[in-house]
């Protein structure tokens, strides 16, 4: 078997888990929460099994659900979405990416990504035989320059996919930059992939803005979301994907294929939990709170804070701590020798650039990130 | 967009199930049992959400389950099975088959597909821009003519995909299959991809030969099972696959990019289950009661029966009584005017061959076989 991946080794977030694990260390790496769901999404689940709701959903989705989410969309921002013909459900969010990734693009095809990027977008690519085209970000605004975005653009490309917000830049799009994504896209015909995981984790009183609210881009692009990040199950894989009915039309044929359908029980309790506005309003306060006291806890231990606008992560400068590692060496050392596992964030760029910021994740416990900042207390 | 799949529409099972619902049909197309769990499976998800483990599994499934699956391998059928590199937890058969084939195949390679096959074998290869070579199997008995196996392969050639069981022919490889199997995949180092999700369900005291225990294929082969087969929850869509270790490090590449990971509750709760090896053992002589139940009834109904050696379907030829309808034209008349809904097996064949021949689906409850019994009575 000739490899289709030849680099490729474990995920960042995978390797760094498991050195956790190993090591006893408090994980803030991979981006998960260490703290219960809602006992009434728990009830639900259980509700679900014991009413026997355990064979196959349909295709797309449970009616149900696909109702409640076209329901969040209306009453969250204003956002008119089509149950029936623009909401499949997926096998959380990384399916719903390759889902869409697999519906656009063909060998030879270009997708353009920025960097630093989520990283399954850059697999995800190759795997169709096409190639990814890579426009980098810069610390710490980690701002867009659509020129350069525009100036990568080719007669092969097809796609553009953005995350927003931002994982790990943990920056959000604001309407100017929906507006240049827009123009090239119509430009050039391109359509658009919307990572928008954390759509509900924006700070500071600012708001998401989907590329679904945008009338030129929302004819043209895909945009993912996931229950696991806002409700706090990312062990139950389920995710949904919305676009346009032509284009979802297409990605359709591609999912009932390679998943067919998504955990029946699941979709049961999460189309009721849905349905009650706080199961998703609260959240930004929710998280706020907790960016606000780990940032609190790595300022006081000698780390340079970057601008956490958004996502369940806050980023940081470690140069004035160890300026002689590079980030995975240094994420490494600060695991085994201080207990705290944290992302590199040269991770996320094919390059490996290192600008020295690590990638903490704040979605846990008030007293595991107590804990954490007790150990990092110990680096000075 | 361009289409990947123009000419693609819904899977027949869920036109079929959909009309069975419009209708008010007694649904015994698509193949799914209609009766409980065991209670002791779901109250083990319901622990295992309570317990809190709602967060990511590792990446190629909970050490505990693939630990689990290993030892049924050894104890139901003596194979040895590494739980750390040769297995993989998916969402369902239908992403492991996905993913196993397209860790397999690149644009303009070739595969074989056995007809009557499985619907998601073409398109799954046509997503990866390779060519789905047919070989057909007819029935009765729908035997493998291996000659015409080896005459189908061409430099082009990557894999084969095999059934066994297979589903819709109900039939089962025997040892000289296997052999004839391993000689063409060895002679032309051929890959091998066998969709096993019957295995348990073989009766009148055969025995279901997997390719991991043919040496010659066990070192090029994946072998792809579903739990929600064998414990009647196709809704949860978990599944796995085995193959040897250079195979799978390839398959986990794609598969961690492709979605990750599967639902960690679901897998907590299936290793304590899959323990029990009251479990699985059983199935066939319970289905098989079934089978014969419903056969009876068809055969009264007047269809001829053809052999049904495994899986939860009964073929049967509907010639003595509407020999002027077509397949697809003959199960929409039963389904609308009888209320009894089955599966064209033309549906199975790219060129859509017709022999008379629908499948019905004996995984319900006695009361559903019963109703079904007697409305078809009245087509006489
Ligand atoms: C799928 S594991 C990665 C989880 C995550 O979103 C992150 O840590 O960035
Ligand atoms: C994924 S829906 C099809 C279920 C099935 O295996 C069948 O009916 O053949």
């Amino acid at each position: 078997l000739q490899s289709k991946f030849p680099d490729l080794g474990l995920t960042i977030f995978s390797r760094m888990s498991a050195l956790a694990a190993e090591t006893g260390a408090i994980n803030l790496s991979q981006g998960f929460p260490d703290f219960a769901c809602d006992a009434a999404l728990l009830n639900g689940v259980n509700a679900a099994l014991q009413a026997g709701h355990n064979q196959y959903a349909p295709m797309p989705g449970l009616p149900l659900l696909r109702q409640a989410i076209a329901h969040k969309f209306e009453a969250s921002a204003g956002l008119l979405v089509d149950p029936e013909r623009e909401i499949t459900i997926t096998a959380g969010a990384t399916q719903a990416l390759y889902t869409a990734i697999g519906t656009v693009l063909r060998a030879g095809d270009e997708a353009i990504i920025l960097e630093p990027a989520y990283d399954s977008y850059a697999p995800a690519i190759v795997a169709q035989g096409a190639v990814p085209v890579r426009v980098s970000l810069a610390p710490p605004h980690f701002a867009v320059d659509w020129q350069a975005v525009a100036a990568a653009v080719t007669p092969r490309t097809r796609l553009i996919i953005v995350n927003n917000p931002n994982n790990p830049a943990t920056s959000i799009f604001s309407r100017a930059d929906l507006d240049a994504l827009a123009g090239i896209a119509e430009q050039h015909d391109l359509l658009v992939l919307s990572d928008e995981v954390y759509e509900h984790l924006v700070f500071d009183g600012q708001q998401h803005s989907s590329v679904l609210s945008h009338p030129q881009l929302r004819p043209r692009s895909f945009a993912v979301y996931s229950f696991g990040k806002t409700f706090h199950a990312t062990g139950w894989k389920v995710g949904y994907c919305v676009a346009a009915p032509a284009l979802m039309a297409e990605f359709r044929k591609l999912h009932q294929y390679l998943v067919f359908s998504v955990s029946t029980p699941m979709q049961h309790a999460l189309a009721a939990h849905l349905q009650l506005a706080a199961s998703w309003q609260g959240l930004a306060v929710f998280y706020q709170q907790k960016r606000d006291h780990l940032a609190a806890g790595l300022q006081a231990a000698g780390f340079t804070l970057l601008p956490s606008a958004a996502t369940y992560f806050q980023l940081v400068d470690y140069s004035a701590i160890r300026p002689d590692l590079g980030e995975l060496a240094f994420a490494e050392w600060l695991t085994r020798e201080h207990g705290v596992a944290s992302i590199p964030v040269s991770a996320f760029y094919a390059d490996g650039r290192d600008h020295h910021i690590v990638r903490f994740c704040f979605a846990k416990q008030q007293q595991t990130l107590d804990a954490a900042i007790s150990r990092l207390a110990g680096l000075r």
